[in-house]
């Protein structure tokens, strides 16, 4: 049995390689919820849907948010009467989000979300690192702090950021079980700073993750994330932007840290924070990259 | 300026008419609420969206419900995902709806609705008999007392009815303003029981229609109801399932009854009760018959 941490992104495409090569039915996957929110009447939990979608081959590649070949026949109508939605919610991923936000009325966030697994026919289990409400807000220099939403998509993640603040939430108490009961963690390429940490920062997992084994991908080439503002994110919240910074943030727990071949002249440094560094092409374009670092995760 | 009663099938055929050949802007129409309720996490006011529909030519004339030519993409997955949707509600359809929600936490439905009318660009003013929340329940022989929803759709209409009982609610004030203001007050041929009568039943209401020119359509021809349900809840609620059984409930107010070809014996017997009795084609197959009807109430 092997747990993934994952947020919306980089994780997932890590996915894609691990369920090709790994029992489905072994894998759970903690989900950053920090991000959650509702948004035109709808409960969005974008990392959780996202990983749904990965999980039955549905997710918009182009976008890594969505439903691939989705339609947006509701979101557009909505613009023309005067009630545009921040977020573009296909047609599709509307019933997913209607369904949770139903779900929800009777049931906890985890409760839910396993409902909908099952409903969509998925193996792996998927883990909400919480099922209480949080915020997480982007205090940035032009704008003040705004909703992180808004960061993304209204300012598209431009402003300078100063700081990063999220809620602290309780967690998930299938969270730690599935840690506990795991061969081993895998930390995938998602932003450390708001996927990653939330999860790691929640009562008692830090003190789980300390026992087992932990590999973790670095999400950085250089100073440059591989996608999204994570690079703004770890320096405002006093971190290098780079894998170096990621091996500070892990360094309690981590025993391998995979960093790409670009950056073997870290390798090093590196080695001076985390024991075990592995070296590859972390850049996943295709099915093929994806199995390979899948295999470097999970092999070792 | 008149003002129209409406319900959801009936009259909106007959405002396609009125609205040919009278003043948009000086056409109120008042609307039932009293079926209004949440469905998937939205707030559905069927009578009021086939209204607002039928102002912008968009109404599906199949149904008289939605959208014409909608599609149902959202409702579909949600059947396929195990959340099956009582009420067919198409895309674009959802986003009035989702809209109306929205709006209703900020404002009354008196105002939402009004805000909507604007948008779509409708200049006739359409007010909702009630700000209230209210429920509508069928008591049936077979099934007890069902939602009024569940008899029309999961019952199909076919259970025997022993009565129709709906929350007594407080008038929108711009209901009595309306009929205060206007020329004339038409009630279209909408169901008297479940459409009609929670308008008139109103607090104050049928004082003011007894000060004004009142005219009505019948929806029976014969026994039976020109479409739904009316002659099962007539007869429920102890009333002639036919114009004379309208006739009667709406004898201490109506000047004018319009009733149709076929009932040209009704005519001697319906005169003792209303002052003018009308004969006419009341069946609006076309725009012409709309128009021919929408004339014979607007004209005497």
């Amino acid at each position: 049995m092997i747990t993934i941490l994952s947020g919306g992104t980089g994780t997932p495409k890590l996915i894609q390689g691990i369920k090709k090569i790994y029992d489905e039915e072994e894998i759970n996957v903690i989900v950053n919820t920090v991000e959650n929110d509702y948004f035109s009447g709808v409960y969005v939990a974008a990392d959780i849907d996202t990983v749904l979608y990965t999980f039955t081959d549905m997710i918009n590649e182009d976008t890594w948010y969505g439903i691939k070949n989705d339609t947006f026949i509701t979101h557009e109508r909505l613009a023309e009467i005067g009630q545009a939605e921040l977020l573009r919610i296909g047609d599709k991923d509307r019933a997913t989000k209607i369904q949770k936000t139903l779900l929800l009325e009777e049931y906890p966030l985890s409760e839910a979300v396993d409902i909908q697994r099952k409903k969509l026919g998925i193996k792996s289990k998927i883990i909400p690192m919480s099922n209480e409400n949080s915020e997480i807000k982007i205090e940035t220099e032009e704008h003040g702090e705004v909703e992180f939403h808004d960061f993304l998509i209204k300012y598209q993640g431009k402003p300078k950021v100063k700081s990063v603040n999220y809620s602290k939430v309780n967690p998930n108490p299938e969270v730690i079980e599935s840690i506990k009961k795991s061969d081993k963690i895998i930390i995938g390429p998602s932003n450390p700073i708001t996927s990653i940490m939330p999860i790691i920062s929640l009562k008692g997992v830090k003190d789980e993750l300390i026992k087992k084994e932990v590999v973790a991908v670095s999400p950085f080439i250089g100073e440059e994330p591989v996608s999204g503002p994570a690079g703004k994110f770890m320096s405002a919240s006093g971190h290098l932007s780079s894998s170096i910074g990621v091996a500070k943030i892990y360094e309690s727990f981590l025993n391998t840290l995979i960093i790409d071949n670009k950056d073997l002249d870290m390798k090093e440094t590196l080695e001076k924070i985390i024991p075990n560094i592995k070296i590859t092409n972390t850049i996943m374009k295709n099915i093929e990259d994806k199995i390979n670092l899948a295999k470097l995760t999970i092999e070792n």
